[in-house]
C-alpha cells in the first residue's frame, strides 16, 4: 500500500502512541482532582503544553487546547463582531472560509502559485479590518504565504490607527495545519498574534489541536464550565491526546532539517518521473515557495475521480483536493482562486508525501498513476 | 491504593483501548477521504455512533459528537438567544451553571436529597422560558432527577403554547454525564429533547462526547468548517475516541442490571462501615434516590481537605466536591442548595464506586477513613 495524503491524515508515531498509553489507565486521574497523583497528571499535562509551545517559540500559557483546527479557527472568529470587517486569502481550508461567511469578509487574491498578492492585501486592509487570517501554507498547494510581510502591514496599520486614536482592533491568524513540522514555525518571526495548530497532520492523534494567542488578544470563550485554559475552554483536559501531541511535535522538530531535505528529494524525483512518464501533466505552485511534501499535480482532460479509484486497484491513496470539501463535491474554491480553468480542476490530484514515503514507493507510484493515466486516455480516445 | 473519585474519572475500560488501538495507525485515514479505506473508517466510525445511541435508545443520526460534556452543554446553550429565560436545577454541573449565567436565568429548588421541587418549577416555568436543563444525576450527590415529570410539565406548557398560538419554543436538556452506564437512560423515556453523554465517566476516554438531538430541535453551530456532524460540528471525526466510547458504553450497558446490585451492595457496606466506626457521620441525599456508587458524606466539624491530604498517606483517594469546582475553592452551591451549613459544607467528601471496586477496597477504605477522623478530632481536642 502506497498512501499520498498525508495533508489529509497522519497516522500516529511509535513514539507519541507510547507516551499516551498510561494516560488512559494507570495516569487517567482528572487533573483538576485535589490529590497528589492528579496533580502529577496536571504536571504532565502542564508539560506537554509547554513542549508544543515551545516548538513554535511560545510558551505554554499562551496555548489553548482544543479539540482540532476547526475549533480552535472557530474560536478566533467567534471572538470578533459579527459586522466586523474580515479579510482571508482565497486558498484557505474551509473551516476559515466557512468562519469568515459569518462575517463582513473579503478574500486577498492570490498569484498562480497560491500566494497571497499583498498589493491586493494593502488594497482590501481598511480601518475597519478587525480580523487577518492567511494560513501559513495552502492544504491543496502547499504553497507557504509571506505572513511576516502581511505582519509588517498590519503593524503600519496598527501604527497609523494608534496615532490617529483609532480604537478598532486588528489581529492576525493563520492556520499552520499544514506546516507544522515541515517548515520552522515561530510566532514571533512570523508576527501573528494567534496560532492554529493541529496534531492530526503532524503524526499526533485526532482530536486535539491548540491555538496559540498572544498577550494583547482577549478571546471570547465558546464553552462554560469548569475554567479550564484560563477559563477559555472549559472542560477536562484532554490528557493523553496532549502528550501524544506533545511527543509527535518535538519528534517532527528534532527531525525537521533532514527530513525536509530528504522529503523535497522524494517529492522532486516523483515530479521528474510523472514529467518523464506523462505528457501534458501540469505541476501547481511551484517547489521553491511549497512545503517538501507536496505535489499538486492536474491532467487536464481526465477526472481526477475515476483515477482516485483506478489506483485504489494499485493500492495508491491519494486525494482531489482537500479531503472536507473533496466529500462535498463542490469545485475547489483554491484551484478557482489561481486560475484553473475547468478542466484543470476537473483533472486535478493532490499528491502528499509522509514520514513513512520511501523511495520504492515513489518509483511504485509514479508507475502506477502513469498506468491509469494512459489507460484512461486510450479509453476516452476510443 | 484504592482509588474512590470515579465521578471525577474513569480508567478507559481494556476492550475500549483495545477496539481505539488500531484506529491510531492502521486505521488512521481520514473519514472524508474518498478512497476505500477511508470509506470503511467511516463506516467504523457511523457504527460506533449508532452503538453509543442505540444506548441511550437513539439513532447515528441524532447524536452530534462532541470533545466532552462541557463542549455539548455549552452547543445546546449558544444555541438559545442571550436574552431567553432558562431554567436549570441548583445541583447542576459548573458546565451548565456557568452557560446559564450568560442567559436570563433562574434555579429551581431542590429538596434535601438534592431532587428538584416540582412545585418550584412550576411556578418559575413562564410563557417565556426557552430551555430547561436538569441533570440526569447530580455530580456530588448523584441523586437523580425526575426528569419525566418535568418533562410531563413541559409538555403541558407546549401544549397550552400551541392552543394559544404562542411561538416560544421550549426545550428540555439533560446532562447525563453521572449516570450512563448505571441507570436506564432512553431518551424517549426521559422526554427530553436534547441529552449530553461523556465517554471520560463511562470507562471511554477523555475528549468524547455527545449531544443527542432531537428532531424538533435546531441548533446553531459553534464550529464551521468542513460540515462534519450534518454541519453542526465540523472537524475531522475523532474516530478512535469514538470507537472507544461506543465499546466502553455498550460493556457498561451490558452489565448494567448486575453492577448496579453490586455497586449498590458495596456502597451499603461502607455505608454500615463508616456509620459503625465514625460518631457524627452525615450520609447526604438518600440511598433510593441516588445512583449506587454515590455516598457523599459529610463530618461536620472538620476540613475535608485536611483529610483527602490525610488519606492520601494511605493511598486512598477521594474528592471534597465536583472536581472543577474543587479547584477554584468556591463553596458548592450544590451542598448549599440542599440546605448544608458552613460547617456541614466545609467536612463533605465525596465518595464515588466504579467497575474496579471491590469489597476490599471498601473495608479497607472505611477503615482508614475513620482512622484519619478519629486522629483528626483527637488533634482539634487538643
Amino acid at each position: 500500500m502506497v498512501y499520498l495524503d498525508y495533508a489529509a491524515a497522519t497516522p500516529l508515531s511509535e513514539k507519541a502512541k507510547k507516551a499516551m498509553l498510561p494516560f488512559f489507565d494507570e495516569k487517567f486521574f482528572n487533573p483538576s482532582a485535589a490529590y497528589l497523583p492528579a496533580n502529577k497528571i496536571r504536571q504532565d499535562y502542564e508539560k506537554a503544553k509547554g513542549d508544543i509551545a515551545h516548538v513554535i517559540g511560545a510558551k505554554a500559557a499562551d496555548l489553548i487546547m482544543t479539540s482540532g483546527a476547526t475549533e480552535a479557527n472557530s474560536l478566533v472568529f467567534a471572538s470578533i463582531p459579527d459586522d466586523a470587517e474580515v479579510l482571508i486569502s482565497a486558498v484557505e481550508h474551509p473551516s476559515i472560509r466557512e468562519n469568515a461567511k459569518r462575517k463582513n469578509y473579503q478574500m486577498i487574491s492570490v498569484d498562480k502559485n497560491g500566494r497571497i498578492d499583498l498589493e491586493d492585501f494593502r488594497k482590501k486592509l481598511t480601518p475597519k479590518t478587525q480580523l487577518v487570517s492567511v494560513c501559513f501554507a495552502s492544504s491543496e498547494l502547499g504553497a507557504i504565504q509571506p505572513l511576516s510581510d502581511i505582519a509588517r502591514i498590519i503593524q503600519e496599520e496598527r501604527t497609523r490607527r494608534a496615532f490617529a486614536d483609532e480604537k478598532t482592533p486588528l489581529f492576525f491568524h493563520s492556520d499552520a495545519s499544514q506546516g507544522l513540522g515541515l517548515a520552522e514555525i515561530k510566532v514571533a518571526r512570523l508576527g501573528v498574534d494567534l496560532l492554529t495548530i493541529n496534531a492530526a497532520k503532524v503524526y499526533g492523534p485526532k482530536g486535539i489541536g491548540a491555538l496559540y494567542v498572544g498577550r494583547n488578544v482577549r478571546l471570547k470563550p465558546q464553552s462554560y464550565g469548569g475554567g479550564q485554559e484560563m477559563g477559555l475552554r472549559s472542560g477536562t483536559e484532554n490528557v493523553p491526546a496532549t502528550v501524544a501531541f506533545a511527543t509527535a511535535i518535538l519528534e517532527a522538530d528534532k527531525h525537521l532539517g533532514g527530513e525536509r531535505k530528504r522529503l523535497a528529494t522524494l517529492r522532486n524525483q516523483f515530479k521528474k518521473r510523472l514529467e518523464e512518464k506523462i505528457p501534458g501533466v501540469e505541476f501547481l505552485s511551484k517547489e521553491k515557495v511549497q512545503l517538501p511534501n507536496f505535489l499538486p499535480i492536474t491532467i487536464p482532460g481526465l477526472d481526477a475521480e475515476r483515477l482516485i479509484f483506478a489506483l485504489e486497484d494499485k493500492d495508491v491513496y491519494l486525494s482531489t483536493g482537500a479531503a472536507c470539501a473533496a466529500s462535498k463535491g463542490e469545485k475547489s474554491p483554491t484551484l478557482k482562486a489561481i486560475g484553473l480553468n475547468d478542466e484543470q480542476i476537473a483533472g486535478s490530484l493532490r499528491i502528499t508525501l509522509g514520514a513513512p514515503t520511501t523511495e520504492e514507493d515513489v518509483e511504485y507510484a509514479a508507475n502506477a498513476i502513469a498506468e491509469v493515466v494512459l489507460a484512461e486516455r486510450e479509453r476516452l480516445a476510443k
